[in-house]
């Protein structure tokens, strides 16, 4: 491994009770490096390659893989298990299993992984950069140009403006929207927004009105695609409100905890409003991601307004301290 | 007026408390006629023209009726009003306003309409027939043509097997959907839902599983298109969910009650899937709904299994009571 980010997900799931049945782990889910060696009947890499590593896998076989319109590989685990199809980890410690993340486990010096979960990139990519792509860029990117399908001269809205929401920002930017409102609580964000493509910026709070009169006001009835990427299953509603009632689309992005009950008035939906949700950007990513960095080489969108620190592996802990104090968007973790 | 179909939306909407402040009211909302005659300026319609009721009007010029993705004119009046935009009322009785029912009101044997609401339609066209095309049949024939937008060869279900329920079936069908399940609890409608294009019907009350488990095993992982058509809001959540998670999509076709509140697991998103409204199966309506009638003068689509019964208008309270009993599908009441 040369580099891994840390994403929201990382944080919140050393919160759950879910990850304890799964301890020892190794944190992290995106990441990349240089392939050290290879097992029996590997064709698509090959020993000195440089590998991003897809913490939703494409065994091109399955169902899924198979259907144009779906990303969520059979292989998946995106559901708080991590164990691997073949055994509970490929890792051993002093002969105790150590989990691997969603069977990825990126904040180590070493991985072992499967082929379907690991893509060969660009002999040129910046490993310390496009490391972020895997998880984080790509699902709020893809969010924008897969899920809501942003078109050229639309009216955007983004709640919640961490890194996913900022990459939803440079989505619905390269999807050549016309106004991208970015909304949070947080005005400390704002000025990231605006570099990465935000029209406007604004803070719920500063106004009188619900956030959805507000943002009907500033986009003539409403926006065309709004995305939910604050995580919390209150903002579903006011986002789904900011749409345009006849045609607006709603995309959540955040990863709100499963089994929470979202509650919408069936007055959203009368008029024609559309809710969905979107995995990993719905990108088909041992096929994707790898053009995803080389779109980033040749400057089709700009990753270095998101990475706001670099740390070496063993500062692991105060990396999560400054993403969990909201001190910076993306960590990367170098081992 | 020559003939007029009961909508469910005429059934709900007479137990509604928020139709008292508007009564007295000539109820019904799709039907067809010959015109008697026409005011100054209005050019797309002349006497003699056979034309069909637009209970969505389409008038032309506002931002909605510009916009390619909407179909709700601002002149329409969905939400419970029944106030014209030029006045409460074009009837009165006596000196007394009698209201029309979202601004048409086609139980009756005139009926005083702007050109807005009111389309040209074939000179061959049986208006016994196709007066239920204006609301009922384009709702749910629309809601899996343009909302859905059902693809050759996908799964579909359908709850709710009502004269809605039954276009959307005929929709799926003329879509080329390969497999259409009817569900409901009233097991007398399912040969009827046979006829029009279901391949399977089923009662969710003879599994001990939930319907969505049912659906799941019957439809390889969920159904590509859902439809809950029952107007209950608790059928949305178990509609949803029998979608496929990936890339299942679901429409609210059923009128469910203005602000009540839809309670959806974050679960049901997570993984991509999609829920939309759907109003008047998203036509144009003065642009399509002539096209429609064509269609079905080609027998693209055959409106007679919908058709129940046909009764003369004096016997609207009889007809209501019949809808009301589930004793039929749609009937056509003869002014």
């Amino acid at each position: 491994m040369v580099a891994s980010g840390i994403c929201g997900t990382d944080i919140k799931s050393l919160d759950s009770k879910e990850l304890a049945q799964f301890c020892p782990i190794i944190m992290g889910h995106e990441g990349t490096g240089i392939v050290e060696s290879v097992g029996e009947g590997v064709s698509t890499v090959k020993t000195g390659d440089k590998v991003i590593i897809l913490c939703l896998p494409q065994c091109g076989e399955c169902n899924t893989c198979l259907n144009s319109k779906n990303n969520i590989c059979k292989e998946a685990r995106l559901s708080g298990s991590h164990q691997t199809s073949e055994g509970n980890s490929r890792i051993t410690c002093k002969g105790k299993t150590v989990y691997q993340f969603i069977t990825t486990g990126t904040f180590s010096e070493y991985i072992v992984i499967k082929e379907i979960s690991v893509a060969k990139i660009d002999e040129g990519a910046l490993l310390e950069k496009v490391c972020i792509i895997g998880c984080g860029f790509a699902t709020g990117f893809g969010a924008a140009l897969n899920s809501a399908k942003v078109t050229p001269g639309s009216t955007c809205a983004v709640f919640g403006l961490g890194g996913v929401g900022l990459s939803v920002i440079i989505g619905c930017k390269a999807a050549g929207a016309a106004k991208i409102i970015a909304v949070d609580i947080n005005k400390d964000k704002f000025a990231k927004a605006k570099t990465v493509g935000a029209t406007e910026c604004i803070d719920p709070r500063d106004f009188e009105k619900p956030i959805q009169t507000v943002l009907f006001d500033m986009m003539n009835g409403g926006a065309d695609f709004c995305f939910e990427v604050t995580g919390n299953p209150e903002t579903v509603a006011p986002a789904l409100a900011s749409c345009h009632k006849d045609h607006g689309v709603c995309v959540i992005v955040g990863s709100i905890g499963s089994w929470v009950q979202i509650n919408l008035s069936s007055e959203l939906f009368f008029s024609g409003r559309t809710v969905k949700g979107s995995v990993l950007g719905g990108w088909k990513t041992k096929d994707e991601i790898p053009k995803l960095v080389s779109d980033c080489m040749t400057k089709k969108f700009n990753l270095d307004p998101l990475i706001t620190h670099t740390l070496s592996l063993d500062k692991v802990n105060e990396a999560i301290q400054l993403m969990k104090n909201g001190q910076c968007i993306r960590c990367v973790l170098l081992p």
